[in-house]
C-alpha cells in the first residue's frame, strides 16, 4: 500500500506532538499565574507556584523511593491540599494515584491495597483506626506509609507511618524534572467502585481521558477563568470528577472543606466568594434546608453541579429560589465522573419554575468530549425510540470511558460488550434527545409483571412537605412477586405522618400499582458521596422476614 | 520487559477510544441541538440538522466521485455556508480541505492546485476571473470543478464547472455513513502561507490539533454556549482560526458576511445580536473609525478577538471606549491560527485605560492546549531572561503545531529544528511571563548596529491623530546600513501633515536613532486578512533607487 502525500515526512516530533495529560495544565497554571491562589485550607494559602513546587517535591521524593511507571500510590485523605497535590505529584512519576473512599471499612481498605498492589500509602490521621486495622489484615511490610498530619483535622488519630507528609516532601526537589507519559493511554488513576455486591472493581483512567474531561467540565459548565471552587465533593470520588485538573486549567482557587455541612458551606461562600461547587443531592439538601442561623447572604449567584442520584424536583426548585444555579449532570466512576449533562436551553428561560425543574431533573445529553451516548436495548443493541416511554440501558462510547477494570478481564469484557460501555442504568430517551433515568437495573421493582421505577415513586414522595429523604425498594410479595416499600426520613420538627397518609398521598399523584404497599420511617443510610444505600434497606427487609 | 498491571487487558476498544476530530463536534450539535440556527446568510437560515445533512451530502457526493483519504479538495470561497460545510463535508470523506486565499493571483492559485494535487475545486463565481486563468495555467483536465453560485454574491462571474454546488449536493445522501479517521494524526486541512518570498508553503493540520484548538478557543475566550458569531475573519485563513469547528462545539450561530465594512458589521450586530467576531486590526479600525451613519447601537458588549498584526494601542483604546471587549491573540498559520493570548488578569481591572491598553497590546501567554511557548535564543536554544529587553525568537511546542509543510521536508526540518517550532517572530519576555513581539525577524531594521523594532516605531506613529495606517521598513543607507522609512496613510478629511512634522512627532516620543529618516504618504497595501504587505513597500524603495 502506497502512502498518500499527507503521510510523507509529516510525522510527530518534539515540536508538534505532546501526550495529552492534565499534568500540562498544572505546569501552565504555574507558568502563567504563579502568584494566584491555588488552595485555601483554614488559615493556609498556596499559590500555583507553590502547588507546582510541592507536587514536584512529592514526585521527586516518590521517585527517590523507587516509585515509577505503573506503580500504585494509594491515598486515604480528606479534601485537603495533600489530596490535591497527589492528583499531580503521583502521576508526575509515572505512577497511578488510587484515592480510597474514606468510609471504607478495614476489610475493604485491605482489599484495595492488595488488589491495587499499592507501594505507598498516604493516610490522613482522621482515618487511622480503619487504616490500622486494614494494615494488620493487609500484612505487607514493604508498603511505605506516610502520615498526613493536617492541622485542620478535628481528631488526632494515631500516626501509622515511617514519616509524615511534610517531612517526605522535604526529601524531594521542587524543580524535579518530570516528563509527560510516553503514551497518553498510560494509567493516571485507579478508583474502586463502591461495590454494593461482591468485591469492588478497580476502574482505571488514563492521562488522555483525564485531560479531556478536565477541559469538558469547563466548557460544559461555562466556568470562566479563576473560579473559586468549594470542595464539597470528596476528592476521592472519581478523582473529584476530574475537577483538581479542571481547576489547574482555569487557574481557579480550591477552597478545601473537611466537614461538609450547611454552616460551613455558607461561611465558605461568604468568606471566599465561592462561585462553584459540586455535590450529591444530599449536599444540595444541606443548603436548601439550612436554618436561619446557618445561612449567610450570597455574594453572587453560586453555580452548583449535582449528580450521583437524580435530584428530587423539590430540592432543585428550592435551590433555584434561594439563588443557586444548579446544573444536573450524570456519570459513573467508569466515565471519569460527569459525562452527561442536562444542558440548559435558553428557550426554557420563559417557562415556569415547575416546568424548568422538571426539565432540569433529566440527566440530559452527552458531554462535549463524549462521542456516543444512547439508550439502547441490551438484547438487540438497538437504540430505543425517542418516545419518553421505552426503557433501555444507558450506554457510553468515547475517550472518557475508562481503560477497563484492573485485573478483571471478564468484568471489562462484559462492560464493553458490543462496543459500548454498559452503565447498568435504565432510562428512556425523550423526544428532544434528553435522557431520563428510570432506575438502576437492579433497583427496578417488578410488580405483577409491571416495571416500576423506584425513582419515580421517590420523586413523588419528595413532593410531600415532611419528607427529608426517602428510598423505595422491592419487597418480596407472594401475590405480586414484588411490591414497592418506601423508607422515609422525616424533616426535623415536622408533624408525624402515618403510613396510611403517605400511601394516600402517593395514590393522589401516581398510578395505583406504583404506590408503596408499606412504609418504614427511619434514618436513610447513605454513602460518603450521598448515594442512598438501597442494598442495606433490602437487607433490612430480608432480615425482617 | 514485563508489562505492568495497568498494561494488561486494558486496551483501546470501540467503547473507550475515539479519534479526536472536529467532525464529532458537528455530529453532537446536530444530535443535541437539531433545531437551533447554525448559519445565517442573507435571507437564508440553516439549522444544525440541516448543516449536518448538507455536510454529509457533500461527503457522500465526493465519495461517489472517488474522493477519499489523503485526497485534496480545494475551495475558493467567500464566507458562505458552502465554505462552512466544506470544513466538515470534505474531511468526512477522509480527504483534506484546502481553502485558498481569494486574493491570490492566477499563478499562485495554479501553484496551489498543482502542489496540493487537488482532485476537486469548489469555486465561488466572484473569483472566476483569476480561477479561470489559473485553470488554464494549471492545465489539469482531471480536476472536478464545482461552481458555488451564491445568491448573495454581488457579481455574476463566469460559471467554470461541470456542475454547481447545489446540484452536486443532490448527488449525495443526507445520511451518509462517514467515519472518524483511522488515525487522529491524519490530515484534515491544507493552508498555504502567503509566501512573501518564493512559493507558498503548504501547512498541514491534523484532526487531533483541529479538535484541540477548536476547544481551546472556547476556553480561552470564555465563549459560553450558543454565541452569535460574525464572520469578518475569512474562513480561508487558517480554517477561520478553527472557529467553524469551535462553533459546532458550542452550537453557535454563524452570521456570514461577504463584504466586511463598518456598515455591514454594525448592521449584523444590531440585527442578529452578534456576540463575537474575529479580525485583523484593520477590521477593528473599520469599527473604531465608522461614521455616525454607519454606526448602530450595540445590543450588548461585543467580544472581538484580534490578531495577525499587533493592534495599535490607539485602536484598542477606542474599541474599548465604544463598548467592544477586545481580546488580543497571536499565532501563525503553522499554529492553527491563535495559539497565544493576552489573558486578561482581573487585577488589571483597576488600572487606567492607557495602562490597560499597553498590557493588552502584548501577545501574552500560551493557549490552554499549547504545551510549550517561549522566547528563545535561536543560536543557543536557551530561553531569554524575563527582562522585557532581551530579544529572542518566539517558539512553540505542542499539539497545535502543524504536522509540517507538504512535500517540503527541508522547510519542515528547518521549522522544527531543536524540537521547537520556530515562528520567525522576534519578541521579549516580560517579567510577568507575557510575550511582547518586537518584530518579524525579517522586519527588524538594523541601523548603525542597533536593532530597531519596526513595530515600536509604528506604535508611536499610530498615536498621531492623523494616521490611519502605517508601516515602517528598512531603507538601505550608505552610512547607517539601514534607516527606518515610514509609509503613512492619512485619515480622510484631516489636515495634511508634512514629513518633517511626522519626524518631529517621533523624536518627541522615541529614542532618536529609532525615528524614521524618511516618510512616504500613500495607501498602505494589505493582504486580504489585513496584514500589511511590507515586502511591497520594500520593493517600492528598491525600485525607486
Amino acid at each position: 500500500m502506497t502512502t498518500n502525500i499527507y503521510e510523507q515526512h509529516l510525522d510527530a516530533n518534539q515540536a508538534n506532538y505532546a501526550a495529552l495529560s492534565p499534568l500540562s495544565l498544572l505546569a501552565r497554571a504555574a507558568d502563567v499565574y504563579p502568584g494566584k491562589t491555588s488552595l485555601i485550607h483554614g488559615s493556609k494559602r498556596f499559590t500555583w507556584e507553590q502547588t507546582y513546587a510541592r507536587s514536584r517535591r512529592l514526585a521527586s521524593a516518590l521517585s527517590k523511593r523507587g516509585v515509577g511507571t505503573g506503580d500504585t500510590v494509594a491515598i486515604m485523605g480528606a479534601n485537603t491540599p495533600e489530596m490535591y497535590e497527589a492528583a499531580f505529584g503521583v502521576p508526575m512519576t509515572g505512577a497511578v494515584v488510587n484515592t480510597l473512599n474514606v468510609r471504607l471499612d478495614a476489610a475493604a481498605i485491605a482489599f484495595c491495597l492488595g488488589h491495587g498492589e499499592a507501594k505507598v500509602l498516604l493516610t490522613d490521621r482522621e482515618f487511622s483506626k480503619a487504616v490500622k486495622a486494614a494494615l494488620e489484615e493487609h500484612g505487607n511490610d514493604q508498603l511505605l506509609i506516610i502520615d498526613i498530619d493536617d492541622s485542620e483535622a478535628g481528631v488526632d488519630g494515631e500516626l501509622l507511618g515511617s514519616t509524615d507528609y511534610e517531612s517526605f516532601l522535604s526529601e524531594g526537589e521542587p524543580d524535579f524534572q518530570w516528563s509527560l507519559p510516553d503514551d497518553e493511554w498510560n494509567a493516571i488513576s485507579l478508583n474502586y467502585t463502591s461495590g454494593t455486591t461482591g468485591n469492588p472493581k478497580g476502574v482505571v483512567y488514563h492521562h488522555r481521558g483525564a485531560y479531556l474531561n478536565a477541559l469538558s467540565n469547563i466548557i460544559g459548565w461555562n466556568m470562566g477563568h479563576h473560579p473559586v471552587y468549594l470542595w464539597t465533593l470528596p476528592m476521592f470520588h472519581c478523582n473529584g470528577w476530574c475537577f483538581p485538573w479542571t481547576l489547574a486549567a482555569v487557574a481557579g482557587s480550591s477552597v478545601c472543606l473537611r466537614q461538609v455541612n450547611a454552616a460551613n458551606m455558607y461561611s465558605a461562600i461568604a468568606e471566599h466568594g465561592v462561585t462553584h461547587f459540586c455535590g450529591a443531592p444530599i449536599v444540595l439538601n444541606f443548603i436548601a434546608n439550612a436554618t436561619e442561623d446557618e445561612r449567610r447572604p450570597l455574594p453572587h449567584t453560586v453555580k452548583a453541579m449535582t449528580a450521583a442520584a437524580p435530584p428530587p424536583a423539590s430540592t432543585l426548585q428550592k435551590m433555584q429560589e434561594i439563588g443557586f444555579d444548579v446544573t444536573h449532570v450524570y456519570g459513573l466512576t467508569e466515565t471519569y465522573g460527569p459525562a452527561v449533562m442536562c444542558a440548559w436551553d435558553p428557550d426554557w428561560d420563559e417557562l415556569g419554575i415547575e416546568e424548568q425543574t422538571r426539565l432540569k431533573g433529566r440527566q440530559g445529553v452527552r458531554y462535549h468530549v463524549l462521542e456516543g451516548l444512547d439508550v439502547i436495548n441490551p438484547e438487540t443493541m438497538e437504540p430505543v425510540p425517542r418516545d419518553g416511554e421505552t426503557m433501555g440501558e444507558i450506554m457510553f462510547r468515547g475517550n472518557i470511558v475508562m481503560k477497563g477494570y484492573l485485573k478483571n478481564p471478564d468484568a471489562s469484557d462484559e462492560a464493553f460488550a458490543g462496543g459500548w460501555f454498559h452503565s447498568g442504568d435504565l432510562a428512556v430517551m425523550q423526544p428532544d434527545g434528553y435522557i431520563k433515568i428510570k432506575d438502576r437495573s437492579k433497583d427496578v421493582i417488578i410488580s405483577g409483571g409491571e416495571n416500576i421505577s423506584s425513582i419515580e415513586v421517590e420523586d413523588t414522595l419528595y413532593k410531600h412537605p415532611a419528607v427529608l429523604a426517602c428510598a423505595v425498594v422491592a419487597k418480596p410479595d407472594e401475590k405480586w412477586g414484588e411490591t414497592p416499600c418506601a423508607f422515609i426520613e422525616l424533616k426535623e420538627g415536622v408533624e408525624e405522618v402515618s403510613e396510611a397518609e403517605v400511601i394516600a398521598f402517593c395514590r393522589d399523584n401516581l398510578a395505583h400499582y406504583k404506590c408503596p404497599k408499606s412504609v418504614v420511617f427511619c434514618a436513610i443510610p447513605k454513602t460518603s458521596t450521598g448515594k442512598i444505600q438501597k442494598f442495606i434497606l433490602r437487607q433490612q427487609l430480608d432480615d425482617g422476614e
